[in-house]
């Protein structure tokens, strides 16, 4: 018998909505973006529309854009990531919860041992974002005068994982066994002490928190250039994807399952998650002119400043009413560029066109009725362009209410999303065995 | 009209208690230090109890100690604290939270951020405890082969407060005015760009978290060296005093408190908080033998360590039943290295004795009936030998909820303890003024 094809859905906020103009639009809230009592109501919202888990984005600076953008940008104040997700874990009961965490500007003890509490704090709900951070202004608020160069990035999250995921196993499942009795507080026999020594990092270890209760928190990554593909094929359990066509997803889709099968890991190991905005109306005009009037929100200084963003160049002299001017290579984030460039071939926009796309958002968008939208889904699923979505909603909280209420009803009904949550954690929505400790075996 | 005295109480938790037999005891809670169950109800009767906060120590590894005494400690797993403090905030509601932070093993842009997103998480209860880390054994964690030295650390940590506290102050109070008629979020002209560059840290800024809700969290210090006195007394808000008797703590008290003077501070902008271990009996016999019965449950080896840990020096080889021998000095902590040292002298300890005591706890304890323990700390509280305690509870649940159903009210019988909070945040608790933003004014 054949699987079933299921959608796994994370929702991807920052921790509201990608989108500039949202907060601007009529009955969105907003101070969404740093008012717990509202991001509370969101994630018991997910829950109910049993999504797989809340993903919060995260910048290790203000965004980098000029200030007559920057005043405009409604996630220029929000809550660390990880301060959030413990907050959140207590108002949940079953929503995985996945934060950036950054390989670049952290330490593998800090980002371990958190990544390690959370998990604890929510019964094994934990996910890491590995990212090498792309924005160069964060390296200037970390003693770094340049940014670290993009292959070094790599090299440097690559490790980071080995160091991070070996002090995950510093313990055995079953260490802890408080026998009060003879007061012993755990077996030293189940205790490794890592002792890595590598060209980044000097880590002695152990962790000084028990193995997650995952085994690991689950790995997730969102680099598209070739050395993330390389490195999601090697080591994520989740991809956040950046695809903006049906086609370009059966494309990534192939290649990323493929590094794995050449490198004997189970292609099903690992599921592909295109980040999806998704706009919900009554009809398809309906949907398409809450988009325009979305759209409409976006400041062109904002639209440039997301267009500069995208490119690593200042696009603030670019003549609007002209096509996209041919620009040097930089350090941004290779992925992010390369989609801009295809985005303005493909559809021929000029500079200001782009720019109020950008502002608002520029991949994958689907745009209808929760029939219409729910069919793309299942058009991207059964074709193996994706085993699911990072949803990120029009606004909120409207945008974010009218997928639970209308879309996830509509993919139940096809059974493509689950009615209820099967187990208790992130592991279990995901259809993820748990990692086997590396030094106890099981 | 004199002011009138009043105790500030916090509750200092690892996140349990410091006693090594303490999970031994019968009725304690073996697995208390990492069961969010059991930290939630601590927290709830904390604030049941009106204490001014939950004061989370911490350690980034495990403590240096031998594996024969390692595997008899109960706090060898834990909660990060800043993983664990957002999860505490959403169960209470008034209780201030504090959490240790590190200078030497930790960048200033990630602990502004950290504990600016408590601090507006929970509604201003946050405050952070700088530490400079004496654990040699971090060092080994965080890439270094040796540890830093203890000047330098004070150096680097005077450094890190300053470009701390200065990017909590990026943003003025009212720079979030989220006009969404006009596209308009914040007030550009109300964004302070710190560019910070100092002989340990450069950090550009601005910080992507608005201001705390209490201007900065509360500043907590707890060295008792000569530079941590001296540090104290230039930016600390709470000091946690180690001071074995009340003669000492007068002494400490009047040195900080001079120093403050000398510096042009108001002394109240300080409040001086000496840690004590509180035994609880409906007699003080009974309270003496909890008390020993507490102590012969921590194992030889256990003491040993403590003891070793305390001098920075290996003790497992000393002679049981003699005196303490010479030993060189070390680069642990300078204070608590010290205290050792007087404690041995005081009441001339052989080494097996002191290992005991110190594998319980060696230094303030308040051993009696709850008016007994009421007396004491109103003979502190009056003859200025401190402003409050951080409350070391002898065993969890028992110890703690004996504090806050039999000392508490004793307390405010007698006009020294809040029957209910006057305000909302940490700096109300404690009468601490909020701190003009040095960029804004007011």
């Amino acid at each position: 018998m054949p699987k079933p094809h299921q959608l796994h859905l994370g929702a991807f906020l920052r921790p509201t909505t990608i989108h500039t103009g949202a907060w601007r639009y009529p009955g969105a809230l907003p101070d969404a973006n740093f008012n717990f009592a509202h991001l509370k109501r969101f994630a018991q919202t997910l829950e109910r529309g049993c999504f797989d888990a809340f993903f919060m984005a995260d910048h290790l600076a203000v965004l980098n854009m000029p200030l007559e953008a920057l005043k405009r940008s409604h996630t220029v104040t929000s809550f660390d990531p990880m301060t959030l997700l413990p907050a959140l874990a207590v108002v949940t009961e079953r929503l995985g919860l996945i934060a950036t965490g950054s390989t670049t500007f952290d330490a593998p003890y800090h980002v371990a041992r958190r990544f390690a509490s959370l998990d604890h704090l929510s019964n094994g709900r934990a996910g890491w974002n590995i990212v090498t951070t792309s924005n160069p202004d964060a390296a200037l608020n970390f003693g770094l005068e340049e940014h670290v160069d993009h292959a070094d990035r790599y090299r440097r999250g690559r490790e980071f994982f080995d160091v991070v995921t070996g002090l995950w196993d510093s313990w055995a499942d079953d260490a802890f066994v408080r026998d009060a009795q003879n007061g012993l507080f755990f077996d030293p026999g189940k205790l490794h002490v890592l002792n890595h020594k590598g060209p980044h990092f000097s880590v002695r270890g152990p962790l000084n928190v028990a193995r997650p209760v995952q085994g690991w928190p689950v790995i997730v990554q969102a680099g598209a250039s070739e050395a993330g593909r390389q490195l999601a094929a090697e080591t994520a359990e989740v991809i956040f994807a950046a695809t903006p066509t049906l086609e370009d997803g059966r494309r990534f889709y192939a290649d990323v399952k493929g590094r794995m099968a050449r490198l004997g890991r189970d292609p099903d190991a690992l599921k592909i998650l295109p980040g999806a905005f998704v706009v919900i109306g009554d009809t398809d005009a309906e949907a398409r002119d809450t988009r325009a009037r979305l759209d409409a929100l976006v400041h062109e200084q904002s639209g440039l400043a997301a267009l500069s963003i995208a490119l690593g160049h200042d696009a603030s002299g670019f003549e609007l009413d002209g096509p996209l001017p041919d620009i040097p290579p930089s350090n941004a984030s290779k992925s992010g560029r390369e989609r801009v460039l295809q985005l303005a071939a493909r559809e021929g926009l000029t500079v200001r066109q782009l720019a109020q796309r950008l502002g608002g958002y520029a991949g994958l968008a689907m745009v209808g009725t929760p029939r219409g939208i729910a069919d793309q889904m299942e058009e991207w699923l059964i074709t193996e362009a994706c085993d699911g979505f990072n949803v990120m909603f029009s606004h909120v909280p409207g945008g974010l209410d009218d997928f639970v209420d209308k879309v996830v009803p509509e993919l139940q009904r096809r059974g493509l999303l689950r009615r209820a949550y099967s187990g208790p954690t992130l592991r279990d929505h995901l259809g993820l065995r748990r990692p086997p400790n590396r030094f106890f075996g099981g």
